[in-house]
């Protein structure tokens, strides 16, 4: 079958690989409908999250069951399902714990042997372990665009907001407008925020989809000092909490200078080195800093936000390409070329 | 009055200044009676707290209330009282958020203008405004010493637990056995903690108090490495929570790193600059990092606990002294001499 490739660091291929088979009885093929380009991927490729190379990339994705394990009870070929970038088992002790992206039974799809070693989904078909644990059926209302995002940016945006312990009446700051920080925005106004302040780099089409999914104030973070702003938006207080979605240095601290005394900090981009922060200013306003990756569990959940109308992402889906233009999707992607924010490719 | 006043950094002189006087109705004038020395006096007489100098230091005290203003109706001349160090109104805006220590109308005994210029406790007589939002009575039962450090170690210790999450049962590594650490340690296992682990340097004398307060584990943090032992300690998960009570870089990189996945990091140790976090090791670990200054508003609540016979922190006084000894005590209390934990300084 083809696959997108990845060699070594900076190369990427479309080139044909073994089509997975099932190992476990507990697994499923997938035959895949969708996958999206993901800034991970991009991370990986460039070597900014280090991995062991020679594997197929691609982590989120929407399918159809083509095969089943001997143990699967909850699905059958046929069945059009999606599941998390880390297929979790249900049954280890990080699961029971609720901390189901860090499973010890499971990898990550599409990011070397040192996570797991699990195929990705750039691909025609995949292998997903744990089926019964992990996968989601999609509700026939909706359509397989409509849910593409539930098992990552969607599910961390979401995550994002839930570790900022938003209230209805908050002000919010979201740093970044990348795929995650739009997710958020959206998330942020969900959970009642009154006022989703967006920073952002100057870049017009992406602040005009912040605004699109609910912001309510725009920060150009090239033309203005943002902690000032969000100060001067706020009579001085500081936002109540600010979400992260960049991984940029600058951005991490001015997210923690640009919240309220007892403001929360939730960090969901990724940084791949140690980040300096000015603890000597920030100490005093006695802020909370949190992290991490999504919570996989809510994809259901996410699933019933979307049907319910409250949610809708499929504006951030703004090309669709086929497998096999896949690589010059993903330089597109990294080089924002084309006022792109997700391309999602039909194998 | 004599007074240890702060004229320039790296010196201190107990000297001649002016008693001071009721300068608003809700004022109080207090006849000190036992006043503490603090790691926050040596970093002030250091500069890794800067300020502007010329002022009396000092911001820990018990004494007896000597003169009232007019509209103070909660006290009275002969009152024996404690406070905290930032003497809060209760009405501003931080104030009524339960950001006590945040008062926007107060200022911080001892600690030079730009905290607002409140003239320190190491004196004779002190002026505490909002007499009757801040001050606390001392019940009858307890002596003077018995309530010395409400106001501010015990509270510090008691509020990093409490920003912890400590629940019963939980293992937790305190990093610093110096008093805030040893108070830690104290308000850990009296929130249940079945494992408290200290972590201190090779000072065989603060590490054996630590036990005496509770500790069930000691890492002596120079001759193993801190989070290979927590670790070992805990079966690999990491702690439930950790607090950093010493303010050192490392330390505080200990402390992120020896947590569990979701595990909390407490931080009240005082760090004079930025501290590089490890993003990208601890990111993945979902950790929640919270910091800052005592809610000072517990005050009553923990003379409850003293009077209960829940905590002793009689332990903690190692020297008692008068305040003609006071510039000795400084010395004595930075080269932590002859097992120095605490010295209680009496007017």
């Amino acid at each position: 079958m083809k696959a997108l490739y990845f060699p070594q660091l900076n190369k990427y291929e479309l080139r044909e690989v073994r089509r997975p088979e099932l190992q476990s009885e507990t697994d499923v093929i997938i035959k895949v409908t969708l996958t999206t380009i993901c800034g991970s991927d991009i991370h990986l490729i460039r070597g900014s999250i280090p991995s062991t190379l020679g594997y197929v990339l691609g982590h989120e994705y929407v399918g159809i069951v083509e095969q089943v394990g001997g143990e699967v009870r909850n699905f059958k070929r046929g069945d059009r399902v999606t599941g998390p970038p880390v297929p979790f088992c249900g049954h280890c002790r990080n699961c029971l714990d609720g901390n189901k992206t860090h499973c010890l039974n499971a990898g990550i799809h599409g990011s070397g042997i040192e996570r797991g070693g699990l195929s990705g989904t750039h691909a025609e078909y995949i292998r997903v372990p744990h089926a019964d644990a992990c996968l989601a059926h999609i509700p026939e209302a909706l359509t397989d665009e409509q849910v593409m995002f539930v098992s990552d940016i969607l599910s961390t945006g979401y995550s994002a907001v839930e570790r900022a312990g938003i209230k209805p009446g908050d002000t919010v700051a979201v740093f970044g407008a990348g795929p995650v920080g739009l997710c958020a925005i959206a998330c942020a106004r969900l959970s009642g925020a009154s006022r989703v302040i967006a920073v952002g780099r100057a870049d017009s089409f992406r602040l005009e989809m912040a605004k699109r999914l609910g912001a309510t104030d725009i920060i150009c973070a090239s033309c203005q000092e943002p902690v000032t702003s969000i100060r001067e938006l706020t009579e001085g207080r500081g936002a109540d909490a600010a979400i992260e979605a960049s991984g940029s240095e600058a951005a991490i601290q001015q997210a923690v200078r640009g919240v309220k005394i007892n403001g929360t900090v939730s960090l969901v981009g990724i940084s791949g080195m140690p980040v300096s922060i000015p603890l000597h200013e920030v100490f005093y306003s006695n802020i909370n800093i949190n992290m991490g990756l999504a919570d996989t569990g809510n994809i259901k959940r996410l699933m019933t936000l979307i049907e319910s109308g409250q949610l809708d992402l499929l504006p951030l889906i703004t090309h669709r390409m086929g497998l096999n233009e896949i690589e010059r999707a993903v330089d597109m992607f990294e080089k924002r070329d084309e006022n792109v924010i997700k391309i999602v490719i039909r194998p």
